[in-house]
């Protein structure tokens, strides 16, 4: 016997008939003796619908009706999904955010789940009945709902899977794991079997959008051992690891992976924009005097560069905002000119950062000049580099995307199966 | 000042267009100085999309689980509203049924409000906030969402109205309040300015489908006066009574009509089917034997008719039951033929119960002989007649309906202006 949560997004329970098939998952869990509680999005499409009705009801709209409005596709999916499977003989209730509680910060519309109390879904799964749960809520401190951000359903899995101390959360999904890189991209992408919650971390905020970065930091933090699967397989038979884990991939700690391989996937993120500031002075206050101001525009900066003042005065930033951000991000940076002082200010969109990831490379010498090797023989320019312990990105024109993707693929020997 | 509610209905908020409108509406009243507090239905076709999606997932469901999902459109419409409220400068927040709370019994599906906390709504109202309401839920004894029953939203308004001692509810609808007959069959039919609790509870439970009727009971047992008026009046400048009255009608207590008319309005009841069991034991019990049955059946019995028996062994008992009801009623009877012990059993369907109603009829002698006479003239033949104080119903062949009701309405002069 063990105790699961089992998460089904939007796509799983887009219709009657995905919610009876996601029943029937369910139901083999408690047949095999398991104590599940699920977690469920919304139908997909649902969501955006309620969106644009808080959007077309006003533009700038109070995030708490916002949250009151989009929460309740969680709770049809929840109520339907109970429905489903009482009507297939499993004992099922639904509980809404509230009704847990699921208790958040008041951060409305993106708000984070400070505390879960298990208590009785923990009763309710000793007495045989399957918990419900609407993923993406929970009820804020000023007693209202409250939901957690688009994706948010995953980081109600795993937070639940804490709360309750499940030894597995499964987050079933379209895809039935997470690859080596965009299968979409590169057919000869596999699947891994495991994966590290800091390797995860990193493929998931570079846009692998197989898991919410959030709940991959939950995962990690509370030791939640996950896995992504695929919603599509026989509910009844669905196909299995040899040492009888499901088919997938689980997200674990590092000290879990046996055989860590150097380098563990390629992820690339495009639509970005590209912003370099010239002949900046090179002292103290100077990178707050740029990074403060977009922040306060709600302008998320993802790689930032800084070289090393060649003459110890003057100095360059570079950094990357998505491409939608781009023309405000400009107007911020030169509306602060004078502030700021700098001598040009250089941008362009069409840029791509494609990224190499891996917990092996952090014994491993020579990673980083293999890919600037391999890229250089494609004659493609690498534009600014960064770097973190478990990760390479570089920044290149987003033409050469899928070439980039291939060949550092193919030469960290991902290819092979 | 004044302290208000105001009620929208499902087509009064069935888009967002409608939304803003209702909106207008609210504003103008908080303009004027008064505290308000709105109570919302589903955007139209919303419940039946909900309750389709309840019997798709399973014919037999949960009705707590029929709750959770079902209240979802009354939260939705409540979030919305208070988003348009906001956009145009008027303070406001939504209130689900489990945050006032408005408690009800555990009859989910179909619950009864058994109290309201109007402690939080007042404050805030005092604090010029508007309360804006989900209608037709609260939450049960068990901590879980529960409904009132279609129209429950009627109900909703007229508790809430109770609970924060308001000075009027205003039902706002599609229609510009309650008339002396259906205007669709009589085209002389009359807007009445006022009519009594009594009255409209009759006019309810005889069709007339402005209120519902657990609302008008609600509205008389706290003395709560409710007009019924249009939502799709100008919502700056609605068209208002002399006396500064809402344009509509009033439904309130017996002593506040000064100028009572004998008989107020003419009410139908279409798709009804009548049952007559012939020759039953004129004896304790024989009525129960028949009605407990079909009440178990949940099957709604409306007229019934035993004559006192002529040779004091043997009578019959009539009954009208809805036409959809009318084969499932049979078989009930059928099938409990040796308990009862009756010789023959009749029915059918194209049956229609007219009414005549008035709280004047009970100080007024030969109503109902005037109405008797009047069908004769016409050549309608009357099945069955009950009475009670302020009401005569006949049951007669449907296809002489439009006939009936257009001469009652005549011969009790509702047809002058």
């Amino acid at each position: 016997m063990a105790r699961l949560v089992m998460k089904f997004g939007g796509t799983s329970v887009a219709d009657l008939d995905r919610i009876r098939n996601v029943a029937r998952h369910v139901k083999r869990e408690v047949d095999a003796g398991h104590q599940v509680a699920v977690v469920v999005s919304a139908m997909s499409g649902k969501t955006n619908e309620l969106v644009a009705l808080c959007r077309g009801a006003s533009i700038l709209h109070d995030a708490r009706e916002y949250d009151a409005v989009v929460a309740s596709g969680e709770q049809v999916t929840s109520g339907l999904l109970a429905i489903a499977l009482q009507a297939i003989g499993v004992d099922a209730r639904s509980w809404q955010g509230w009704q847990l509680p699921i208790r958040t910060d008041g951060a409305h519309g993106a708000a984070r789940i400070e505390s879960i109390d298990g208590t009785r879904v923990i009763e309710q799964m000793e007495a045989g009945r399957v918990a419900v749960v609407a993923g993406f809520q929970g009820i804020g401190p000023d007693g209202r709902i409250s939901t957690l951000g688009r994706g948010g359903s995953d980081t109600s899995a795993v937070a639940v899977a804490a709360a309750i101390r499940a030894d597995r959360c499964d987050i079933y999904t379209d895809v039935d794991g997470v690859y080596t890189t965009d299968p979409r991209m590169v057919p000869k992408a596999r699947r891994l079997d495991k994966v590290s919650f800091e390797e995860m971390l990193e493929m998931a905020s570079l846009g692998s959008k197989v898991l919410q970065v959030r709940s991959v930091e939950l995962a990690m933090v509370h030791g939640v051992r996950t896995f992504v699967r695929s919603s599509f397989e026989d509910p009844e038979n669905p196909k299995t690891q040899p040492n009888g884990d499901p088919f997938g991939t689980l997200i674990c700690d590092e000290d879990e992976i046996v055989e860590q391989e150097v380098v563990t996937g390629i992820a690339y993120s495009k639509d970005e924009a590209q912003i370099s500031i010239r002949r900046v002075a090179d002292q103290p206050g100077i990178a707050a005097s740029v990074f403060v101001p977009l922040a306060e525009a709600n302008i998320n900066v993802d790689m930032i560069v800084q070289n090393v003042a060649s003459n110890g005065a003057e100095t360059d930033i570079t950094f990357t905002v998505p491409a939608a951000d781009y023309e405000r991000a400009m107007k911020v940076i030169e509306d602060r000119k004078a502030e700021i002082g700098y001598l040009l200010l250089e941008g362009s969109t069409g840029v791509c950062k494609v990224s190499v990831i891996g917990v092996g490379m952090r014994s491993h010498a020579g990673v980083a000049a293999q890919a600037f090797k391999a890229l250089a023989a494609k004659g493609i320019n690498i534009r600014a580099i960064t770097t973190s312990e478990i990760k390479i990105s570089v920044l290149i024109e987003d033409v050469y995307t899928e070439l980039a993707v291939r060949t550092l693929h193919s030469v960290y020997g991902l290819d092979k199966g």
